[in-house]
């Protein structure tokens, strides 16, 4: 199958497009225009056709696109059609806490596994998820096809996890892990940047008081 | 003082670009061109030339941007010239791993306490940060100027939790919890989505392997 490359921006806005189509056939719209989508998106209408034209959908003028063609194609593309089982790296705070994240299950990523180095941890259940051993990493993996590696462990050990996930034979990892790390051709790697989240509010508090510095 | 408005999306932008600039300032470059940015930085370079010049930044032609005057124009826009602190509502799992988040105290967001209803865990200390009564809040925001609460409970209760957060006066709020959330104007949110992240990954995984279907 032919597949025309989607560029990286475009895959990161697929996500929130999937959200906003799906709530717009929960109230039972059939159409709805790229302007509509845009504002609900917050991305730029011409952003918005653009993306869309990335998958083959071009709308209609004067009516747009069609929700359900348009929610089915995203979704296909986002891999929806399948779950996708998740690995995760570390059963300390956070990975207990993304153990426990309803949102992975409710949206097709169910955590299978939690991997501990602590031995005193490995084959106890949190949230009804088992903690295993690193040493079962390799057999989790050839089990579960499509696996994707959640590191959840201090940055100090995060690029060695991360070279186990991938000699396990991980291509897909989120990194939660404050640390720059490397991952060979062919594997996706996605840092989540939970300080980033905070700049943009402070760029709002800076904005409404830009009097205040540091004391 | 008058104030440019800038769009949403490239004040999510801001945030990449300063860590770009800040590694570029780290290896004594002085100059850097928008299509340097551009490629570390995973924007086209049209967007990051009109993204700065939001800033009231144009660059040289055949010169680039000045990366220490760049990245202090940055700084000052997100607030990075004084410390914002971080109320954490629920101390849970997930409120405890971000009250041991480094990024967020490394990049100038105190965590400076727990908001629990449990009162059997009110008074205990999680990674050095004290947790406190929801009745504590109203004098925590009073004493600390430009709080940002972060909702870290069920999404059963997110709402009532941002409720007591804007009534207490702080007015920018992070939220974990996977609920649509409202607040009033002038009060800004962050929905943190982690499936998005997830979905990001499973559309790689779907393009490497489209054949695959759920079973």
């Amino acid at each position: 199958m032919a597949v025309v490359e989607v560029p990286e921006a475009t895959i990161s806005r697929l996500p929130i497009y999937f959200r906003v189509l799906a709530d717009l056939s929960d109230r039972r719209e059939a159409s709805v225009s790229s302007e509509r989508i845009s504002e609900f998106a917050g991305v730029n209408a011409a952003t918005v056709r653009k993306d869309f034209s990335y998958l083959g959908s071009y709308g209609t003028r004067g009516v747009g696109y069609e929700v359900a063609v348009l929610l089915s194609q995203i979704g296909t593309r986002l891999g929806m059609a399948r779950s996708w089982p998740v690995v995760i790296a570390g059963a300390g705070n956070l990975g207990q806490a993304l153990a426990n994240y309803r949102g992975f299950s409710e949206r097709g990523f169910p955590v299978l596994a939690l991997i501990e180095v602590d031995e005193s941890k490995v084959g106890t259940t949190v949230h009804g998820v088992r903690v295993r051993a690193a040493s079962d990493l390799t057999e989790i993996v050839a089990e579960n096809e499509g696996c994707i590696g959640v590191v959840a462990t201090p940055a100090s050990v995060a690029q060695e996890v991360v070279d186990r996930f991938v000699a396990a034979g991980i291509r897909s990892i989120m990194n939660f892990a404050p640390a720059v790390l490397t991952v060979p051709e062919g594997v996706h790697m996605r840092q989540v940047d939970l300080a980033v989240e905070m700049q943009v509010l402070s760029f709002h508090g800076q904005s409404r008081d830009p009097g205040h510095s540091r004391p």
